[in-house]
This record gives structure tokens, C-alpha cells and sequence, in this order.
């Protein structure tokens, strides 16, 4: 089959708030061919990688997207890879591209996976997908007893694995983020799986890092996350080597496959955490997942918005039953809940399930997303290039 | 003084052609305050950069541009970096907005330096600019005999220094490669630099690069630039390490320092190649500039469109008197050419100075420019969020 038409959607909260986030507006990608139809979700500014696809090529490596998509073949994998390597070489120079092909990629999986009536995993290669256990990714409180609420409520809930992140941490003094941190450990189950996110909070900042080691050290932290910008190897790698030691956790936002690779190889990571929504999709982070298995490194999935792309995020390791841990986002904006029909839902034991419906196994029903359409028009010279389609 | 307006300025040639030459359109950005104008370049995608200027917040961390920017004070150095600072952090999940930034960060210093009437590189902290070698950097031929062509031709003007690049090197056979390398140094006098550019032809498959070695050993290429894509650590250390050894440069992709940084520390690169026009504008370049000096990798600039580019270009290592060399586009469209009214030409020893004039030392001279102004319009939810201003 032929790629007929590749359409984006920007949905959007009525109000977006300015806190981390990253539900409160989406960059949904419909893909057509064939009668068939494949979704996928880019991550981060909609608005930007719409221009991105759609924009006058500068040179010959400044192409836009739409440049390495429309009209090809989309019969197997291979046409997925071909096309992931055109983006690559035809749009080498557009910053943007990696952030517009990450949905696109995610898009034509679902694609080929309802053509040949395959979870996308199985395309992949894995015989089977192993459960995972989610982790509830939410935001610390305002202040140390509203982390200490969110805490026990999740704790409540039944999750064996909790993660805070980005609000006031690391934007405070040591003393307020230590009293986040016990906070955090105080409401949560003292043998539950405890996760710290500092949102690159000390940049390339080793010491302002190191002295919160030892009080993530006494919560028992399982791993500190994202604390310096992605790709600042020399601070992550000195600080995996700094007493008492954390395991650190890093990669969301590694936007090709050479990016995730330096990370594994030099930063001293744990953990390599991918997003599909911005290496370039489901073949990138497939990529990762397998050199990180190679290097003793374990995968985890970064998610923080759909289902649609939480499913898109646990294919790439679906099928590597020792990596076990999965973000997943406890604190959707309705506009992400209504994206996807059908739920990935945490069963009686509290281990979550990759679909295994053809695809990605999530349906998007586009009625109760009418009201969170946004329409975009760009024109160039007077030209129509970009006008939202029909959802 | 505050910063009262920033406008950006989307031109290109009326004909934009499917080859490497980045100088078919531009991206130009003009900042006003206190009765001055800086102006700065940002290289590649103009209306993509345009969009992540304007773009709706998506969350906390992924802000427009603007939100950074505008109405902030500009009196010292500090404040640009100041503006760099929050830019990476409010902006740090929009890709596309480190080259945004580079356009205006170039603009800003070099309103900075018009207010202070010091050229740019005397606010980076540098006693005296040096003199430059300048290569005079030119596509390959489409045949051997094309590359001979240009050679001589580059030679009869006096050029002591010599880059060919993209076009068909590395999209064909190793013969033809072959071809063209020696068909290159025999257009081009004994004794002159002779520098080949790959133009990430191998991507990172290091056999292909390696095969070319013993010819590039042969014709006594000064360096062997991007063999891989940019990041691509391994692919890049293990060719330097291959016999017979020819030196690597390369860095122009990378889009912000600790990118930078990675390619120093582990890509057994001899020479760093900085484009100011995407690793976030002269503040980011100055401290690649720094760390290369500190590790004994030589710096070079990468610029390949206006003398305004050249000229931000050079400023973060115009002190650094033994890293010579400098890329000197010889082959710049029209439109290229008319951007800058003062041009930076080869004295009669062959050497090029970094202006002396106050900020870039380039006047940007709008009337000739008017005929290449693209128009561009975005419309958000029916309201306008961007139309050309009045150039």
C-alpha cells in the first residue's frame, strides 16, 4: 500500500498551565492508505513541527518531512526503516525534523501492524511481550506536604512504584528539596520502588547534584533522574561516580539514536530512558532499546502523555522480560484521557499489559476531540501551505 | 537598554535548488533598542524557526522563544547570557529552539557592541582579533573533471587553502571517490590545504569511511570532515584511531555546548567545527571555543551563507591566534551576497580580519533585499500570531 495522506491534529487544553506538564497539549499525526489508518504523537509544540513538515525546502539537506513520506510504499518493516534513514539524510539540517518524525514513525507502525494484523512488537521481532510494572509518574507538590499527599494517595491506589518529579525540586535550597525527598519516601510504601526526577534542574552542576546524594541515598531512591541537561556526559558520568552512589537515570531527551548511544556509553547510566515521541520514533528507540541490552543498560520507556503514546513507548522493549520498570502517567489532562478508546490499565497484581490488538492497539475515537482541535494556516507568500484538516 | 522588537526575515532565491549550498535562503533577525539594530543569521528553515518563535507554550519547559526575549534589558555581556540561560531552560523541550536562538543571540551582541562601540570580539574577553587562513569552501563537481575545474579556477585566485565538499563525493563508488580526491589536489597547488568534506555520507558505517582513508592519505587532505553524522562518537573515534591515520573535523551539526563537548572529549577529533548559527549563536560557540583551547583541538568556524554569518563566525575565536584557519564560502548565491553592505575579503596575503567596526561590523543593507522577502502568515484559532514586518 501507498501512504495516501499524512494529516496532524494540534489539540490543546483551553488553558495551558505553566508547570511540567506535558499532557496539556498534543500533536496527534493520522496516517491513510489503503483504507487503513495508523496514529501517531510527536512530542513538544505542535505549531513547530507542523511548520516543519510542511516548510519550503532551504538546500538539499534541509528538506521538509513531507519530502521522505508522501506517496512511498508501506509494506513491511524495511519500508519503515527506509523512510526513518530518508528523514535522517533529506532533513539532516532541520533541528525540528527528529521531534515531526517521531509521530509519523509511531503512525506508520500502527499502520503496518493493522495491514498485516500484528501487534507492533511482533513486527519488532519479539515472540511475546512480558508485563510490566508501572511506575506512577507524577509532579511533586508545591510544598513538602502536598508531596507527602499526592504520595499516600498514590500509595493508595496500589502502585508499587512512584516517581516525582520537576514542580519546586531542584529549584530550591538543599534543605527544602531534602524535605520533598523524605516527604516523598514518608507517604509511599517503605518497600516500594521510589523514583526521583529533578528535570535538569543543575544543568551541568555536579556539586549542586552531589549534595543531594546522600538524602536520596536515605530515602532509598531507585534512581535519580534527569539531573543535568541530556548529553552533558562528563557531569552525569562524575556524578555516577560520587559517594554514596545513585543510580542515575537519564535519555528522554536524546533525539537520534548516536545521542542515545553517547549517553549509554559515557554518562554512567543505569537506566536509558526513551521517548518515541522525540528519538524519531518506535525504529530509533527499537535501536536503543537493543544496543542498551548489549551494555547491560536497562531500558524504560518515557512517557507523560496518551495511552496512544504510552503503547507507542512500551514497544520498543515490549519483549525484554528483565526490563521491567514502566512510566506511566498518573496525572492526564483530560484531553490525553479522551485520545485514546481503550486504556492501559494496571491489573489485580499492578502490572500493566502492552495491547495486543493489531498495532498499537489503541483506538482513536476523534469525536470528543472536536473541542480540543486548534486550527492552524500557514501561508507563504500569500500561499496556502498548512490548514488544519478535517479530524 | 530593553529590547523593543525582534523581527524575523525569511528570504531565499526564487529558485531554490535540490544541492548543498546553504546560502539559497536565510533566515535574518533584526532586534531593536534604544535607537540601535543588531542583526543575526540563523542557519537553515527559516519558517520552522519562525514558528518556534511564536508558537503556543505547550508546558513549562517547552515556551516559545519570544517569552524569553522580549522587553528584557541588554547593557552587558552578561545579560546575553543571561537570555541564553533561560532560553535552554524555558525552551529545552522545543528542538528546533537552539538555532532560533542562534539568530538572536548573533543579533544581540551585535547590538551590544554598536551600544558600547566595541566590535564583538573585544565584549568576549579578547585584547586583539587575528588574522585568518581563509579555505575557500566549494561543492564538488558533478564529475572529476568539473572538481579539476573548480580547483584551478580556486587556485588562479590566489586561495592558499582549498574544501571541497557534498555533491556526489560519497553517494557513489569508491573509484569515483577516488576520482574526485585526486582530481581535487591536482586543480589545486602542492603546497595549499586541502580539506574534503563527506557531508555524512556514511552516516556511521565506519568500513565505507575507512576505505577512503589511504586516498585521502595520498592526496594529503589537511582533514577529512563529517565521515559520520554529527554525535556519532564510536563511528568518529574508532576511523581516528584506523590507519593511515588522516585528521577528522567535524561538529557543525552539534546544536548546543555539551554536544560540543561530547565530540571533543570523545571523537578523537583534531578539529571542531562550530557554526554560530546553530549551537546557539556566539555565546554558546565562545565556550566551545574555550573548552577546544583547553584540550589542544583546534577550532574552526563552519558558516556558509552571508559575510554576516562569516562575520559572527569568526568572533568566538578571533583571539585565538594559532587556530588559523577559517571556512570562507567562495560559491554564495546572490542573495548571500547582498545581505551585508561591508565584505570581508582576502587581503593580498591571502588573510581575512575580523571587522573592526563596532558589534559584527557588517551593515545589513534591507533595499536590495526587499525583492528576496518571503511573506509569511500563521494563524492560530483564526488570530494572527505572525506576519512579516516591515523590513
Amino acid at each position: 500500500m501507498k501512504i495516501e495522506t499524512v494529516d496532524f491534529f494540534y489539540l490543546s487544553m483551553p488553558e495551558v498551565l505553566d508547570i511540567g506538564d506535558g499532557s496539556q497539549d498534543a500533536l496527534l499525526v493520522r496516517i491513510r492508505a489503503a483504507g487503513l489508518e495508523g496514529w501517531g504523537e510527536c512530542e513538544a509544540s505542535p505549531l513547530t513541527s507542523i511548520a516543519s513538515y510542511v516548510c519550503p525546502m532551504s538546500h538539499s539537506a534541509c528538506k521538509p518531512l513531507k519530502y521522505s513520506i508522501e506517496g512511498k510504499g508501506i509494506n513491511s518493516a524495511e519500508d519503515i526503516y527506509r523512510i526513518t534513514a530518508d528523514v535522517r539524510e533529506n532533513s539532516l539540517d532541520l533541528l525540528q525534523a527528529d521531534h515531526t518524525l517521531s509521530g509519523i514513525d509511531i503512525a506508520l507502525w500502527d499502520l503496518l501492524g493493522k495491514k498485516l494484523e500484528q501487534p507492533v512488537y511482533k513486527l519488532l521481532g519479539y515472540q511475546q511481550a512480558y508485563p510490566k510494572l508501572p511506575y506512577a509518574s507524577q509532579l511533586f507538590g508545591n510544598t513538602p506536604e502536598e508531596t507527602y499527599e499526592k504520595a499516600t494517595s498514590t500509595a493508595a491506589k496500589g502502585f508499587r512504584a512512584v516517581k516525582f518529579g520537576w514542580g519546586p525540586f531542584g529549584k530550591q535550597n538543599l534543605e527544602q528539596d531534602i524535605a520533598h525527598l523524605h516527604a516523598a519516601r514518608e507517604g509511599t510504601d517503605k518497600d516500594a520502588y521510589l523514583m526521583i526526577d529533578a528535570g535538569t534542574a543543575w544543568t551541568e552542576n555536579n556539586s549542586e547534584a552531589a549534595r543531594r546524594l546522600p538524602a536520596l541515598k536515605a530515602i532509598n531512591a531507585y534512581w535519580l533522574e534527569e539531573p543535568f541537561v541530556n548529553g552533558a556526559l562528563e557531569a552525569y558520568k562524575m556524578l555516577s561516580e560520587t559517594a554514596p552512589q545513585v543510580a542515575l537515570a537519564g535519555g528522554e531527551g536524546c533525539n537520534n539514536f548516536v545521542q542515545a548511544q553517547a549517553m549509554i556509553n559515557h554518562a554512567g547510566l543505569h537506566f536509558i530512558q526513551i521517548d518515541a515521541g522525540r528519538i524519531g520514533g518506535i525504529t530509533t528507540a527499537k535501536k536503543v532499546a537493543d544496543l542498551a541490552r548489549s551494555k547491560s543498560v536497562t531500558y524504560v520507556n518515557h512517557t507523560f502523555t496518551s495511552h496512544l503514546a504510552l503503547s507507542a513507548s512500551l514497544q520498543p522493549y515490549a519483549g525484554i522480560e528483565n526490563d521491567l520498570i514502566s512510566e506511566y502517567p498518573v496525572e492526564l489532562k483530560m484531553l490525553a484521557q479522551e485520545i485514546g478508546k481503550e486504556k492501559i490499565i494496571p491489573d489485580s497484581s499492578g502490572y500493566i499489559h502492552v495491547p495486543e490488538k493489531p498495532g498499537l492497539g489503541i483506538t482513536v475515537d476523534t469525536a470528543p476531540l472536536q473541542k480540543y482541535l486548534v486550527d492552524v494556516e500557514i501561508k507563504v507568500n500569500g500561499k496556502q501551505i498548512y490548514y488544519t484538516p478535517q479530524l
